[in-house]
């Protein structure tokens, strides 16, 4: 037996997420089903981190264990050949230690969310990025994304379902940048609480459109309640970028 | 009757073209529709520079003369709730002059071509870009796109049935630049023959491939003769990002 650890992108648009389903398609599910075809074997793969529905990712990391023997080359090639016709390629696959764990072992993961604020509809960009058609501001949002760095009890920012046995989280990176109509919400932390980041750039986009202050962020947070906070921004505009181990 | 200059971005990929088509979809036979929907008027839109099936397009200039009156607010407004499920959009609306004219008075166009440069397949990129498998060297792409600036006979350059009078361009602007895996070339002109670009770029690529030098280049240019010059880079790597009048 030999543990695999791949690095992954793709473009989630038309998967119901990561994780494998009976009934629709899934990034999961393609990826085994590839697994399959490639070494005749039924194979579980685990990730880092299970992206939701319309959630894209350019450094998703799994690992999985093949009984053949398979050269990293063989495995992504492999792989890459029966995911042809499917927007998820394998960047990269490497030999691991057999207690290598893609979700447990993360000491890092690297979350993009790209906003496109502009009066018009997207057409090159539909589905990559959350479109605001209202000004925002960029420098009150910088302002606000700060009062989230560091530890803190993240309840306002958590969806009901979350699984999550603690809603303590240290928040490494929360930074906002703009560049002509596009703005670019980058954010780090060990893990993160399911929709977390997509609750955190709702928050933040009160306060770009000048409904909320950076006070009424540190209020929300200090709140522990989730109707306190912002709406969740849409799946569409986020991207796993990196995850570190 | 009042003449309206509109600026349009697309996503060119389901599209065969630019130019209306009876039997295939097409930009122009979408906004024509459009328009046709919102005023009533069979109204016919001519473009600055008619791209090809699967070429983008973030700064399209096209003009139409409308008999009934509508701001350009409406205007814009309209077509876009008429295009609302396909990926057009315009981005702005104005009034000109009665003798303005998209294609004869543009002064300038800015082309943008988009090649991601790593072993494995695209996903997130897939149709947005040319993907080239092996390593290029963007310093010497650099090198020899300075042999093609300037006022020359672009035959060499040219496609077999393209219709421009002369042959003779002036070339402004072709620029190589390279961020991680991905390499932007980047040209204006006051105008290009067809396929101009795409055979500058995938001439490029030969001498980012290490297979010709930049005397190669010059070479293909003074030869006056497609068969001499590289081949044509694909549709879905070009974006036609400006006009200027």
């Amino acid at each position: 037996m030999t543990r695999f650890k791949l690095t992954i992108e793709y473009d989630g648009t038309p998967y119901a997420g990561w994780q494998r389903q009976d009934d629709q398609p899934s990034i999961q599910g393609s990826i085994e089903r590839a697994l399959h075809r490639f070494a005749q074997e039924d194979v579980t793969i685990q990730c880092a981190g299970r992206t939701d529905a319309g959630v894209h990712a350019r450094g998703q990391v799994a690992h999985l264990d093949l009984s053949k023997e398979r050269t990293p080359f063989q495995l992504s090639e492999g792989l890459n050949f029966y995911l042809k016709d499917e927007p998820i390629v394998i960047l990269c696959a490497e030999v691991v230690a057999d207690d290598f764990n893609a979700r447990f072992h993360a000491v890092k993961r690297t979350y993009e969310y790209r906003i496109i604020n502009r009066r018009t509809p997207l057409a090159i960009d539909l589905k990559r990025a959350w479109h605001i058609p209202w000004e925002l501001d960029v420098s009150a949002m910088q302002d606000a994304a700060v009062r989230l760095l560091g530890t803190h009890d993240f309840t306002s920012f958590r969806a009901s379902h979350c699984q999550s046995k603690s809603p303590v989280k240290t928040l490494d990176t929360l930074e906002v940048t703009g560049e002509g109509d596009t703005i670019i919400v980058t954010t780090s932390a060990r893990s993160f609480l399911h929709h977390q980041v997509r609750n955190m750039v709702g928050t933040l986009s009160l306060v770009g459109s000048g409904k909320w202050t950076a006070e009424d962020v540190s209020a929300a947070l200090q709140a522990k309640d989730r109707t306190r906070s912002g709406p969740t921004a849409p799946a569409w505009g986020l991207t796993l970028m990196a995850v570190t181990y």
